[in-house]
């Protein structure tokens, strides 16, 4: 792990690093938010919040645009951005579109070539990155996760496939259903191949009637979100959690779009939540 | 005033206009924050903070990564971010460099040609734009000022050279002495020429002196800072306030360092700082 830049914030540190991923056969960036509590000598570290960003997003779009290390810094939370795709690869068509490839690896595992071998973004969110940053002891095994968009459904499927992982998780206008979306539709027929039935333990939505933790889903999505229609389906989620008797919280928030003016506004409320769930 | 976009951020409107700049000669964007107490319908035009950015930046970095909208919209606040420098308009050597031509207004009006025709911020931003917002109803007469860097240095030398314009002044890292700083010395022979006795209308610590109104300058620097030693020199100007007995509250901040992050972690103090000022 190589320490790239170290940013003082809110007398806390925001970190970046660069690492060699061992599932992704690539050398991947990612940043970590360090609340003051733990630059202390001997301090234990802190209980740390997972966040996904988005298509076309990298490790630094939360960081910078969030607003969230005032609240991180006044709960002792941790915070952990990981970049969104394998990067540098160079494989056929990888940068030809902000929705597939890198940039838009949507957590999971690719079956389909070329991407096969190095596409893995749900075994690198859910164990490679947390397993390394735990062994350096830069974070606490107390974990919750949340994100956006695309990071969304990320947090969401890590959470429903992992009981016990997670003692929390939220997400802003998550892709909900991407079985059912132009968005999900490409990125899991290019990633998994044409058999759809192989697409439902990647979709939120298909996930929630097997669930076997009954974990709270804190969503907020905004009412004038130009990809809600079309890409996003929160009310199949919300049908899928109804029927299972899931415990759901989905609040569509009049006038909010998909920007991260949105999730600024709303950041506090969804890290009070993963903090009173962290028992900070 | 063209309205290019209205985004929900804490229940207020960040707005982005364009504008044909009769003082530039060239179309400007900027933006603005309008808190949620002026949008109820009737509701008077709130008080006003405008920022002032730093060399590269145009009118979104504040906006996007400062983290402010949440204390403006608590405060009843309007925040307005002009851009940095006349756009668009092809002079020669413009692009050339990142601390001279476009993004690097400094905020004063140029004497030399070929820039003496458009490079008028300081008119832009001081008379121009306010005039245009004020009129329009957007934001009300009563006016703070601040910046970062090359902005803190713009935010100063409004303050200094318009007494009774402003209720009060604030900078992040300001460039306090521009005449005796690399920055400074190159922006001011290529915009004002030789003369260095014409350079002292655009210096914070040579206004101190001869400034009639004893408006506080809050500034916070960062101890980690890297341009602090070449470019900002601080103690030129609260050297020149203790001689003059001009009110400075310079607060050097041990660890922090010139980014955002640095903004984002004192700028609530900052707002509260012009809140107070402005009745709010």
């Amino acid at each position: 792990m190589e320490l790239l830049a170290t940013t003082l914030s809110f007398a806390g540190e925001h970190r970046r690093y660069r690492h060699r991923s061992a599932v992704l056969g690539c050398d991947m960036e990612f940043a970590v938010y360090l609340p003051p509590q733990v630059l202390a000598p001997g301090a234990a570290p802190a209980p740390v919040l997972y966040w996904l960003s988005g298509l076309t997003c990298n490790d630094q779009n939360f960081m910078q645009k969030a607003g969230a290390h005032r609240r991180a810094a006044e709960l002792g939370m941790a915070i952990v951005c990981p970049d969104t795709s394998p990067r540098g690869l160079d494989l056929p068509g990888e940068d030809d579109s902000y929705d597939f490839g890198s940039g838009a690896g949507f957590y999971l595992n690719a079956h389909r070539e070329p991407w096969a071998a190095h596409y893995h973004m749900y075994d690198y969110v859910v164990t490679e990155l947390p397993g390394l940053l735990e062994a350096e002891g830069l974070v606490s095994h107390r974990r919750a996760i949340s994100g956006h968009s695309m990071g969304g459904h990320g947090a969401l499927v890590c959470a429903l496939k992992n009981p016990g992982r997670y003692a929390s998780v939220s997400a802003f206008a998550p892709i909900c259903h991407p079985s059912a979306c132009p968005w999900g539709e490409k990125a899991f027929r290019g990633y998994l191949g044409d058999d759809v039935e192989a697409w439902a333990e990647w979709d939120a939505t298909l996930l929630v009637p097997a669930a076997i933790e009954r974990l709270p889903l804190l969503i907020d999505q905004g009412l004038a979100d130009n990809f809600l229609e079309e890409q996003l389906h929160p009310k199949a989620l919300l049908s899928a959690c109804q029927k299972a008797d899931h415990p759901i919280e989905l609040r569509m928030q009049s006038g909010y779009d998909h920007s991260y003016f949105f999730i600024a506004s709303f950041i506090d409320e969804h890290l009070d939540h993963h903090g009173e769930a962290l028992g900070l």
